[in-house]
């Protein structure tokens, strides 16, 4: 504590509410859904069975998760308004701002509007994790001067992102380990972005409010920005020969290296070992080593000098350039499994709600006197 | 405290951090913007010098004055995508995702886009005061089936609100109420949409990004939401002969009677007091008192029953009524007054920037056994 009662610079630490959705358990390196081990969900599960679990409470059975595929299969579709929006902001515009506008707009549409109930939300998640990849797919082949595709009902989610957003049928193991990242991306307690879906939803403000606020949030460097900033570290690099030089050079001028450390974790991020060792067994098959060599080098350099981890984001980088995609999707492609987190805790939320409004300690003057402007 | 170190549900009293722009003297019973008396501010100052005193950091003298009036006219425009999308929209759409909406494409355009320098932050923020009203009277010409008029130059921003909004050029009297209104509702402290534009701005994300989650949070109706419940209640009541026994019958049945009480103040809401002193004398000017006296009645009942104050939002409810405008309309002329609050937050938050990141309390379970669903 500072020597301020109940002030603690940005909250660090502070209990901000009860939560049963997710837990860092620093005790085994473990981070856990709802009790299950996360390493083990993104091998072994379909992201699908993850969102069920985050967002309706608990995992699927096979005739619950069939229906659950069948209902984002429905809902991977967007109104004609929302694809002009998504085609008229202007190329230069930054992918997670376009996303942003593209899930305001989709509330103009959901049938249950204005309806906070549980079950309402449980809907409009549904629906709104089914419609993030369309939002990203319209925008990608609009960028890239191509048509869209259409959402594939025979892929599942991890498959439809890909295809959406690359325009090209990804294979099995390309689909398999952007399951394995949807899975690891899809919760992570009271980040930034998360706290703030929770704060917007205490107003009794609704879901889709929440999830745009979210994906603003998430938007910061400091925040889901870091898988991109960490790819343009490795471009920049480009060889593993000069990796280690790099990383010096860098610390010597006191810059922030991203993708290490975690406010949160101690010791090491669960997330980013499941993700390397998956993407190293991909590099490898596919013989294209370049940017997981390079990061090897750098993780080493980080350990040694700063006895740094990486964290998620790190691993993810070189992952995402692994599977052909845009650099400039990567925040969102995070956005499209965090929604499902996002809306775990704004469900959460309005079940039991008590309004997020702490005080500040006022640190201006006292006593001003006004006077007609002259 | 509860029995959980670090624990206060909804943060009630835990200080999130250090600010210098507004505080609630409880001693005095003043609301002060960095250090000015706001009932002060509310009837000598224009809303302009209010909106420079926020996002500038200080009271403007009379050059700058017209100079910030100027730019305020220069960019009352918006794309003509925004547009589109407005009218699109679908009527049943809230007022407050539309704004939500608006301002979220606008940043598609703004040339300071990527840019979060404390004058880029200053440039963003004079740019959207400008623009919320253009949004809400476009979409408010949509409802109403009639072509948008154009903003006046030759009016103030309180002005423009009221031109844009009805159609109508209004009166001083008008102008000169909506003005203590926006001057009144321009600023809270830590507030839930304020804290949301600052949790947000935390990851250093844009002030585009952080208006929009703030706007999203004021929709709620236990925040900026208050406003419209309590002219719908007055309307349900109808007449101040009924109001009494309303009143009663609501708190026998446990209803919660909007307008009333504020978690931050004990005895009074000084803004209250300004607007509604205000209000009365405008609504005997024009011999319109039905509202004022429905209010009076409530007001005195729930002071004698529940020894409840008024804050701003229960005067506010029958003066904008006063003046003609929509009850849909309130909510979003809040976020009209209170984006120069939001954007002083930002760029104080920018300025000296923390990730504002608590933790949660995990009340879920803690060792689950993960199975191929059956």
């Amino acid at each position: 504590m500072t020597d301020k009662p109940n002030y603690q610079p940005g909250l660090e630490g502070i209990i901000a509410g009860e939560s049963a959705i997710c837990k860092v358990r620093a005790d085994v390196d473990k981070l856990i859904y709802r009790g299950y081990d996360t390493s083990v969900l993104a091998l072994e599960a379909e992201f699908e069975e993850t969102a069920h679990l985050l967002i309706e409470g608990r995992l699927p059975n096979k005739v619950e998760l069939s229906a659950f595929k069948k209902e984002l299969n429905t809902h991977r579709i967007i109104e004609k308004p929302t694809i002009e929006l998504i085609r008229a902001l202007p190329n230069t515009m930054h992918p997670m701002d376009v996303l942003r506008c593209g899930v305001s707009a989709c509330a103009g549409w959901d049938p249950d509007v204005g309806d906070n109930s549980h079950d309402a939300n449980v809907r409009k998640a549904i629906r709104l994790t089914s419609k993030i990849p369309v939002i990203l797919g319209v925008r990608q082949a609009h960028l890239e001067k191509r048509n869209p595709v259409y959402p594939d009902p025979t892929l599942n989610h991890a498959g439809n992102l890909l295809w959406l957003l690359n325009g090209k049928k990804p294979d099995e193991d390309a689909i398999r380990i952007m399951n394995t990242s949807l899975t690891l991306y899809a919760e992570h307690g009271f980040n930034a972005s998360t706290f703030t879906a929770r704060v917007c939803a205490s107003t009794l403000s609704d879901l889709h409010s929440a999830i745009t606020g979210a994906i603003g949030t998430l938007k910061g460097p400091l925040h889901g920005g870091a898988n991109e900033a960490a790819m343009a570290m490795l471009e920049v690099i480009g060889d593993a020969s000069k990796a280690e030089a790099w990383v010096m050079e860098a610390l010597a001028q006191k810059k922030k290296i991203m993708g290490f450390g975690h406010r949160v974790y101690r010791t090491c991020d669960s997330r980013s070992v499941t993700l390397k060792a998956e993407g190293l067994k991909l590099a490898q098959k596919r013989g294209d080593t370049k940017y997981s060599e390079i990061a090897e080098v750098v993780e080493q350099t980080m350990k040694r000098e700063k006895n740094l981890f990486t964290n998620v984001d790190f691993p993810c980088a070189w992952v995402y350039k692994l599977l052909g995609l845009p650099v400039d999707t990567y925040t969102p492609i995070f956005a499209a499994a965090r929604v499902t987190g996002w809306s775990a805790h704004v469900i959460e939320q309005h079940d039991n709600n008590r309004l997020i409004r702490p005080s500040e300690d006022y640190t201006g003057p006292m006593e001003m006197e006004y006077k007609k402007p002259e």
